[in-house]
């Protein structure tokens, strides 16, 4: 038999237990789009403990739509790995690999919950702790309340690093940077992105994914939006890459 | 080297071959929620050419909120065998299981994936064809057609059976309830869901998964609310037994 | 020391519990206007175990804005009581006290809170739970899920007895109407409220406060609506005579 | 008998006799938030004529949401004894204090009327009077005029004092600032507020309780924001504090 | 020397005053376009008590924008007597009188000043007040509280007659239809217009302008609509006259 | 007989030949507010040619509403000659005249086009005509084509003078800012209104009202905007005394 | 010299004076999509003066998108002589021809000029005009007026026959069906469009252009939509041919 | 017989296949106003391969309007050639000519196809493609997807060479000026159009009309508001003429 205040009681204190036992982790990814996927699930597996903030109800952010709503992505032979790792399908054309821009994004999620990432959604980063000149948390809210017009405090959230992964909104840096006045950039601002040059966006991504303040890294589009690099298309693989490039610098680092 | 016109060329290409090469298919699956992933997959793997629409950017439906936006669902034991299928994790909780709403949204979409089936998003169906009394086909526009307030037709596709699994709207029984007058319940019309009572919505929406007019099939919320069923709230284990049924049933028949 | 992550724990971990520990109670409020207030308080204050559920951010209704954004309430002889238990501050006026609009929702929650009861906002009622011809628990979930337009589930509180004070929307009974079809009024009905007449509203509002379905009481403007008296308007105290009225029934009864 | 016409000439007769005996008063207080609250109340009971302006419908502001929507606060030790005051309930728990949101406000709001201040809601300021050099009074409207989009002249009130009291809008500094250009900050503007940081905020905030132009005060979030202090979150006891230490500083200096 | 403050308490008691000492009048008129207008200067200038309300900000209802927003109108001979009444200029065309839209909803108003009617704006009708079978007042609120969306509770206004001249909307009439089921027309409901056709229009207003409940009178669109003749256009005449019997009948009456 | 052809026919050809015929005149007027009317008034009595252009479908601008929706208005003593020759009523109180807002409108209406100025509403002006050095006239449209979002392009009309009397929007004085970049202000730009201060405010509009820029006078609330003088509240003196001035001055040079 | 005066004049006497002298006319076409455009070419061609309404800024309704936003319209053998007679340009393939949806536009619109049909755009049918029992003639309005929700009324313009062209929204006969309650359909009202059906909605198209009341015809998706038939999808061959039967059969009767 | 998945096999891959075929071309024309129509048809005619994306359904842009809505256009004496090379009819007047706006835009249309160019419709262009310090492509995208809010990456299309017809937008150039900082004018910046001055704006058009950066032509009302001409009013002469201008430039260098 089915009891419902049990269900209820259930689904509850679950995700709640599950939130406030990840309220001081390791690291806190901020966005749940391919490259923040991807670096939550290679931190994961390499045993720090992960929790990732989505602020829509679905996870995948720009990936679900391929190019100009053809659900299909481009990879290039770079990347090609973790299109392994995640067991993404592709075919193979002229030194790229097509694959199915929905099936992409399902299977990065996957991926990332069975690395042992903690994912959240309808969750917005706010605001950023910073003590003593380190990002060392965030301030989170239901995204609703923003949506809703309403007038409600946030609470707090704890990592050694954050990882800036929301792409060209680049939320959490605009907070640093409004802040704090400074980061780790060549005029100390966020730069914009240049116009769209996809090989050029391509190498620059991964150059780009690093600690742009103390405690706080950015990755895969927001990495060229900060650092002025061009614009990425629905070439994906410099997003994946920066998702495991992150991974890796953060790992040697905490 | 990356050239962005021949990755242009390659994506849309790509997906509309796909397109293409699919508007004539065994099933054609309305609704990217969880009943419509587990109806798609299982046919898919049966051998059936399968083609998925979904109104929205992301797949997933309902499932991504979990219970009033806590990310848990909470299955019944008669459905853990799909979970298996699908490999979602959970954690048992007298005689229920507890899995993550997010990951199990990404593992039935990765599933509905390797088995074959064609998924594309940001397409509504809008209309359905009808010919000698039977349901042969459905009509399709770009979701952001209508989102736009745009003045612009549609374009048809084919399929032997078509699946509703569009839930609560029920988007598609109400154009044939429009159109034909007469569906196959007790009043000839949709009937709406009663009040929720997980423990009977549960156990009806199996059986309420059927044929609804000729070349129709009901599953999922769709089922319940059309037939007059309970509502079903968080407990997924319904949704995902019965878009098996819809599966078995259709297999059986076509 | 002020330690963030503790506070959030604590504000998190104190309110899930006290949600948690009230899913199965005596009685549960729908609406936080000035009838389901004194309805809750006067129940509170007899032992029984309450819940009240407001869909908005701040309670109080329609009573802080007083007649037309003059923040002022008139109340009759036969409320005078309530305005004492309350602590209401007033000045009488041939035969009427005048009292502040404003502070009377502030004592009217401060009351309530003081009895006991267990208050929630920026949560709807979204169905109710009906078992053998019975309401026995509401189907809620936030508020803002519905305004922001997102698609996530609800989960269920149970009661022995829910109490409807959602004044004119009449919420849940036009729930009950659709799905049973059928409530205790002449036509079976919700009649609707007759044109405003201040002396007959205030006199037919407490008899008008009963068992509209079993398991389910209706008070205040709700009261009114359902049964066809006439609409109330600034005079207040057939609001708060009825919620007490509802109260001693209830408690009478369970 | 109830006679419509005398229950409508009494209430609008006495809110507009209240208002108009009110035009020419000790303090004006705008936004009906904690803060405003506390100072309005401690400066009435100190003998004070006190007049407060709240934009919405409903006072309270922020404080209603607790965190995140989970309707509880947390307030230090220091200050407890406004807890008291108020008579508001609490649990304690390791050095701190938490009570329901929801009571709070109530009990606020009930405090500040016992206190003989004048509340006015759904009033907003839409500027200030200026003369010799010192705020001695506010621009009021409807804010309905405002939201409906009218072209209505608003209406004057006189004070000593002017206490700011709208949090993060700072509604009446950002007027004098873009009237005056020149605020009693380091950088003669408004500062801005830092990132979120319980432990700081909550002691600056009653040190930023201060004069910030000859005849306008701020408290609250609004004097965090203004002096450049860090953001506030759930945590409500420097909010307490901070009103009412704006109440002791105007009583020493009216 | 200029006082701001006694400034405001001019205003605000002074209208006030006037809207306390018109609560009980002879004659409520709700509309303040050309027929309503009319009509109470009319009813004003044989002594009659008149109050006027008018939803919007501005009177003149659809006349400003003469035809297709080509700022004329076009008066058909009867109602010359009427534009020499109001002083309303004109030019004669093939027995036409063709005068300034605007021009025309000027004198209209002043001349309803100078009659001594009482004008209110930007109040709405909400509701009437039905006593033994009879309209003897309405229920009334700022517009702008139903325009922003706020729940405040309205006051009431008693007359001996209420006249609806609120145009196609019909708002006092169809309240009354939905609170007594039975207006006095052939159906016992509103009609509803017929397509325009000026001639019949102009002279059917005429006589639709009569008692469609006890105390409750019709004129100029509104009579059209109500008792389902034509539309009328920019021809103005019938909307005059129509006030004028109006005012006639009333008179002849109270 | 009514020939509705005919109808058409007159109303559109006499609208659109008196704006033909009214194309090139002395003296345009760019908003039919108080201080527009007043102005367009003395200068038809004066025998020039005068064009109102009003952007909404009623003219009278922020005089309707009174003082915060209590429709009336203060005028002081050295305006009083206005009123009168406007006839307009009023009661006397401590040396001010306090008139119903409504009439007021009206009357300011029914005197310009007594004075045979031609006003037209529903019209923007979008740009002004600027040759050597010298505003000689005005770019036209529907304002209904900016409401409605349209790309439609606009007409033009010259004249000797062009009035701003469009109030707090400054419309004419931002396009002249933008398209020369010097204005004859302190600053040469639009310094901006201060805060309300009645006294100051009606005296200063006064001699505020001059040639802002060859060939364009402002007047009214624009005045005061425009040259830094204080916000002007419900007395409504100081804006019919700066119409009257702008026409004396406009009449002297032209 | 390009004089602006003299060009506003132009444009505005040119425009106003075709509308005027084309208010009684042989026929008026409401709606420029391309039924409405081909019916009012073969009419224009055959000596009739006709005028088409268009409520839109630009003609050619639903075939500009061609198919699902993909710009290319299929049209079968028989319609090939209309694609000749407009010269539109086409390819073969397996018994259709396929052209570019935007030239089509283009041509059909370039046709119906050159044919002598005026057209007017931004102007919206809001009602007919109906003597013993015949449709004589349109209301028409700005369609902006309705956009920007302003009260203005229409004017009106009369012809021997109207034909409805709107599409599915079936303005005019929508109009029609309420005014009369009667039109010459099976069920005396419209009916409805049935399930997409390209083949039969393309034969029955032909057959369903007839004259629905005396005086109205209606052609292209109207005429399916009103007489129940499928609808209609990116084939438009049927919208042709029907838009040149209707000019046969009205060339027949008039 | 029409088959209905053939019907949508041909429109979908042929308009398709002709976009990809074109992803690679001389010219690519952003915007189709009556600029952008008129330097594609003259470049298409010299048999050059010009691509046109505009961004709305219909193409047209600000001509459809004619002045103010009266659909009518004037073009002086140089331009007539132009009227005559589309075969748009006009009537003289004075040394004008005067067209139907309505007519002009499908007889440019018209023409545009017939020479050859390929025009898409329901396209952005979201960014340009910059390589060498060159514009060598721009990255489009459909506008549904900006207006549905979705997050969806572009694609690209190549060019030797970019227009810019976008008009007053200037929607490329803004681009462009935003990620090189560096335009040819004299400030290196978009300047910005002066206030409406026709003859001046007629004639500078002409001149204006220039490669703007490396690559990248401007056109139209884009030419002049970028090199701070005055602002272009209904005499559509000078659009043609830039029209013209710029394809004989671009002819010339490529």
């Amino acid at each position: 038999m089915i009891e419902e205040i049990k269900i209820t009681r259930s689904i509850i204190k679950n995700a709640v237990d599950e939130l406030l036992d990840n309220l001081d982790v390791d690291v806190i990814v901020g966005g749940g789009g391919p490259a923040g996927l991807v670096a939550a699930t290679y931190l994961a597996k390499k045993g720090k403990s992960v929790v990732l903030f989505e602020r829509k109800l679905s996870l995948g952010g720009g990936m679900w739509g391929g190019g100009m709503m053809f659900p299909k992505i481009v990879v290039q032979h770079e990347a090609k790995e973790i299109l392994d790792d995640f067991k993404i399908n592709y075919t193979q054309e002229e030194g790229y690999y097509v694959a199915s821009s929905i099936e992409a994004v399902g299977k990065l999620v996957a991926g990332c919950a069975d690395a042992g990432c903690k994912m959240f959604n309808c969750i917005s980063v706010e605001d950023v702790m910073i003590r003593e000149g380190r990002v060392n948390g965030v301030v989170i809210n239901w995204t609703s309340v923003e949506t809703a017009g309403l007038h409600v405090d946030p609470v707090t959230a704890k990592s050694k690093v954050v990882i800036e992964a929301t792409g060209h909104p680049l939320e959490i840096c605009k907070i640093v940077e409004k802040k704090t006045g400074r980061l780790n950039t060549k005029t100390g601002k966020i730069i914009g992105e240049r116009s769209m040059w996809a090989e050029k966006a391509e190498s620059e991504v991964v150059e780009n994914t690093k600690e742009i303040y103390p405690g706080l890294y950015v990755c895969g589009m927001a990495a060229n939006a900060a650092y002025g690099a061009p614009r990425m298309g629905p070439v994906f693989g410099g997003m994946l890459l920066s998702g495991r490039r992150a991974a890796q610098k953060i790992d040697e680092n905490i």
